[in-house]
This record gives C-alpha cells, structure tokens and sequence, in this order.
C-alpha cells in the first residue's frame, strides 16, 4: 500500500475517526478539505496562500492535464508538484465527472470514453489504463481510477451500467500499475440506490486500493437520498482505508459526512462562492456585494485568522467586489477555503477529545446555530 | 513644507538625480515608481505582495474614491491606509486625468469641472477646493492639486486654456488647504508647446508646492515631442522639489526621463500588460500566450527575485494565461511592477555611483541591448 493510513481516534456516538494518510509528500490530518485546483491552479490563489490556509493537499485533474499541458510537459516540468509550485500532496482526479458534464459530447463503450476535445476538438479516448499512465506521468500522491459518473436523474438501467462498470474500470485501473510511490484510490458509484452503492462498495473493498472515493453525490438529488446512499457505501467499505466523498464542501454537508465516516472532502464551493463576492461565515453565507457593507470597520470573522480576516474590514471587500477588484474575489476565496479548512480541523479535535457530538449540536442544533448546517444566507 | 525632499546624489553628465522623499507614512527612495490602485488596489495584487515588490509608495485616485466609496467611508474607516491596509506612503492623484477621459461628458468651466457620475448618473461638480478636501478625507500622504489635462492633438486656443486654467487652479489648491503633515503638488501642463510648459512651471515655481507633476505627456504624442516639452518643464522648476512624471512607465522612457531629473513616476502599464499575459523582460516584453514556451523551465528572468521568478517557471506560467487562470495574470503583474521598482532601484545606484551614464549606455545602448528602451517584443 502507498498511502498508509492511522485511525487516531473514532467517535463514539457517530461513525466520524481522525486519521492520518501518509504521502510520498508528507501527511494529511484527516478529516481534511482539499482545494480544487482543477488545471494546476487553484483559482487566483498561490500556492504559500494555500499553505497559510492550512491545506494539507491540493487536487489536480487528470483530463484538463492531459489536454492541457500534456502529461510530456508536466513529466518534463519534473512532475506536478514542481510544475505548479506545490509541495504537499496531490491528488489527482481521473476525470470521471468531467466526462459526466461532457456525456452529450462523448461516447462512452467498455474499453473508454471517447470524446472530442474542448480544446482542438480532436477526437480522443480516455480509458481506465490511460487514466493511470497519466497520472503516472503527472507524479501525483494519489491516483483515482477512471470511473463513470451517471447523472442524476438517471434510468435504472443505466446507473446499473454505470456502476458496474465503474467496478470493472477500477480491476483495469488496479491492473495497470502506478507511478512509483502513488496510492490509488477506486471509485463507488451508485447513485441514490442503497442496494447498488452497497454492492460496488464491496466489489471494490475486495480489491487492493488505498482509499475509497465515493463520486456522483451531491449532483443534483435530495439530501434525504443522499446520506442513506452514502452510508450503504461507507458500510460496505474496509475501516481501515480513508474514505473520501467527492465533490461535496458545503459546511454543513462536510460536517454530517464526517458524522457518517468520511475522511476527506473536495469542492470548487470556496473559490466559486468567492469568485461570485460570497463568504461563508458562521452565521450563514454573506453576499459581498449586499448593500449597507460600505462602513463595517470589523472582519468577515471576527476569531478567522486567514489574511482577509485579519488584513482587511469587511467594509474594504465591500467596495473591492463593488468596484470589480479581482482582490476582493480572490481574498473571499481564500477566506472561503480557511473557513472549510478550519471547520474540518475543529471536528478532527472535537472528535480527538470525544466532543464531536458536542460540536454537531453546538454548531447545527439550535435554533439560532441552524444556518451553518441549512446553508442559510446571513438576513 | 510637509514632505521634505533631499538630494543624495547627482549625475554629472544628464540631470538624473538619486533622493529621499520624507512622508508621514516613510521615505520614498527616488527616482521611484509607483503602482496603480485607481479604487484603492492595484489591480490584483494585496498590500503585501507589494511591499514584498519593493514598492515604496502607491497611487490611489480622488475622482474615483470620492465617488466611490465616499471619503466618509474611508474617513470612517480611519484614512485610506487602514482602509486599503497600505501603511507606507500614498500618492492621490486629483482627477484631472479622469476628467479628460470623461470630457464629452463634462463641462469644465472656471469653477470646476461638472459631469454625470458614470456609477449613478448624478450630476456631480469636482472642484479644486473639493478636491483637496476630499484628499484630506483620505489622508494620504502626497495630494495633487486639480487640473486640466489637455487632450493630444489639442488647438492652440484650448491648450492654452487649460495651461492656464490649471495655474489658477493649483493657486486655489494651495489657498484652499490640506490635511494635517499631508504634502500638496501642483501639477505642469502645457501640450507639447516648450513655451507654455517654461511659462507654467515657472508660475507654479513661485508658489509654495512640495513639489511637482508633469501631466498630459505620452497620451499620444511622439517621443520627439515628449522630451523637449518635458525638458522645458523640469528647467523651470525648482531644483530642490521632487518632480513627478505622471502616467509614463515604459522602461525605456523611464530610464529617459530619470536622465532628464524626473525623481517619480506611475503607470497602469505594468498592471494592464500583466492583466494581458504580457510580461517585462531586460530582452524586451514578452507575450506568454506565445506558442513555444510551455516546456520553458527556466523563470521570466534569472535573476529577478520577485514570486513569480522565484517561486514559478516560464511555462508554468505560460500555461496559466492559456488556460485563462488568474493566477497567471496576477503573477505576470506583480512580476511587471518587480521589473520597473528594480529598474529605478538600478538607476538610483548607478547615479549614487556616478555610474548612470554607463547604465544608460549599457541598457540602452548597444544593439544588442536596444530592446529594453525601444520597447521591442521578445522575438
């Protein structure tokens, strides 16, 4: 195994563990939120901003990559740490949900997904083997099989197809080999189907991954569908291998996941939100832009301690988003990035000193601590 | 006098000058460049980055701040240095240039100039006495009085006016008052015409002024036409005040105007090339959406030590601008404003040195060495 993997504490109410997952790049705490940077780039963010943000690792994607540089440049920049100034650890994601987004441009058959490129609208094919050389050749710390994300809603029939073959595609990927030092990680499928989430879980827990991501959540369905969907694969998944919830960041979804075993979280909800003049805060999502801003002399946060909290008043990126200052998108996604990161560190700790369902209830349960869990606007 | 200006050393064969500029917020070691932040930021970049850059001074712009946000935001906010989070010296400019822009949309009579706001259409009159008042709302650390910038070509008739409009209005100015240890500078106009440029720095000699803009140059005219216009304005004004340069920052006319005793200068240019995915080099300025560059590992330059060099390869961020993330545009300007502080820094040495001539010769000179005072591409 490449990625190894130490529970340090479980909690004793919920299924949520603090761990720790080593890396050819150093470790990563879990639970853990990791920036997307999907091209090498977080959005408008530096690398020693991420690290001051207290990012442990940064994701990368495998298809924008592979399009653009190219593997051949990334290899000869001396793989993606070097390239885009990141020295921590990388995932890399296979480019699953890209071919999802692109399903009416592509042509999906058991040997790949062949589509033409958005770029040069070349034809190419991305299949489970040529996924893996990729992101050998991108030198990333953890490797995603390629997989096949179905949307939601979706024809029985298909999501059948989907996960299963998302099942054969990991045995390919697996078998395929990896770049020296890499972990490789399978995907579960399955939609919102309990049954079929339990048995790709248990197909891919009989196989040798290093982790587990669990994609297609959080794509569309109801709430209600998803935590049932979630918790039938995290129960069919081996404890003792991280499990990682692909693609879902809003606060109070990473604290139930967490609650419900998840150990890392990506999300382009941070820089996204940040890049529209959105903040997340405790009290609920704050619009930058809103009016009556212009003269609040205090920080996003008073306890924050990320850059535009305790460089600048929330009356300064006020008049940064009013005036169309990239300053202001790009300090409101750094602070959106901190607020994950710290949420997830605070769970890590409640759940190290056993007061993590003290903290669900703390943060989630009255009515006045509601909107961090309801995704509510501050009013 | 508010900002006392002393002169460390002189070039025995042009008028180049090295000083120190003494402010309310710190010295500016001259001659010195001085980013943009039209809305209180330069465009992308943090406070930080621009200490980190060497910047000792940075521009903000009356016309814009008064209308938005307000001076009593600003003021309410403590003065432009906490609102912006910039504790070195700030330089506002008046408006003057901004009114040229909107001059099919003002009226400029002897009062002031009158025009609809562009932000909420209300009809708004900038005035020299409001225009000081304003900056002493801001706080900053050097106010320019208001003027009339002539546009490029101009009739005679109309440049004349307002030559000797804006020597009225700087005497109004310099009446009307200013902030408390805030330092005031008129401004010299006067086109391309050498006699009405000699007769208005010599009117705005005999008044009291810390010291001096030369406006309405390079908005078009011919480099033939520049320096004569310029010369004539430098020869008329006292010796022992800075004078400003306003609005030029191409390297090469830097360097010519350094030559010619200009001590400070400012210009959108290293932002907006960087805003373009142009980037300054000693070998010329360089497109990074060119094709060719994404295997390029090696920096923008060698021995430039700003993030983008040091932290970043050439293809690096070669891919960034093709792949339209921020980061790149934000790295090519921080490294542009990296390339002019170091080019003045360069040239303060080499006077401090009695070397300047040799500089200029030696970056200017030769013909394998043009490019940086030509302005040519990298080819």
């Amino acid at each position: 195994m490449s990625a190894a993997f130490a529970i340090h504490a479980e909690c004793t109410r919920s299924h949520a563990r603090a761990g720790l997952i080593e890396t050819r790049h150093g470790a990563i705490e879990t639970p853990a939120f990791m920036p997307v940077g999907t091209q090498a780039s977080v959005k408008a963010l530096a690398p020693r901003e991420l690290l001051s943000a207290g990012a442990q690792c940064v994701l990368a994607n495998t298809y924008h990559l592979w399009q653009r540089p190219g593997a051949d440049v990334v290899r000869g920049a001396g793989g993606l740490h070097h390239f885009m100034g990141w020295q921590g650890p990388i995932l890399t994601d296979s480019g699953g949900f890209q071919v999802l987004s692109l399903r009416h441009l592509c042509r999906i058959d058991e040997r790949g997904a062949a589509f033409r490129s958005h770029l040069d609208g070349e034809e190419r094919t991305l299949t489970p083997e040529l996924a893996m050389e990729v992101q050998a050749g991108l030198e990333s710390d953890i490797a995603m099989a390629l997989d096949v994300c179905p949307p939601y809603p979706c024809r029985s029939l298909e999501l059948l197809e989907a996960t299963e073959r998302t099942v054969r595609w990991a045995r390919r990927s697996l078998a395929s080999g990896h770049g020296p030092g890499q972990a490789v990680f399978g995907i579960v499928q399955g939609g919102i189907d309990t049954e079929l989430r339990r048995r790709a879980a248990s197909a891919l827990a009989a196989m040798e991954f290093d982790g587990y991501g669990i994609g297609g959540l959080s794509i569309g369905e109801q709430r209600e569908e998803t935590w049932p969907a979630l918790e039938a694969a995290v129960a069919a998944l081996p404890p003792d291998r991280p499990r990682y919830l692909m693609g879902v960041g809003a606060p109070g979804d990473v604290l139930k996941a967490v609650a419900r075993g998840v150990d890392l979280f990506d999300c382009v909800l941070p820089t996204r939100l940040g890049r529209n003049g959105t903040v997340l805060t405790r009290q609920g999502s704050l619009n930058l832009h809103r009016p009556g801003l212009a003269s609040r002399t205090t920080p996003l946060e008073a306890d924050c301690d990320c850059a535009a909290c305790t460089e600048f008043s929330t009356g300064y990126l006020h008049h940064l988003v009013r005036a169309g200052e990239d300053l202001g998108l790009r300090l409101a996604s750094l602070h959106n990035i901190r607020f994950l990161i710290r949420l997830v560190a605070e769970a890590r700790r409640a759940i190290c000193e056993g007061e993590f369902d003290e903290m669900l209830r703390r943060v989630g349960g009255g009515p006045h601590h509601a909107a961090i869990l309801s995704g509510a606007s501050v009013s």
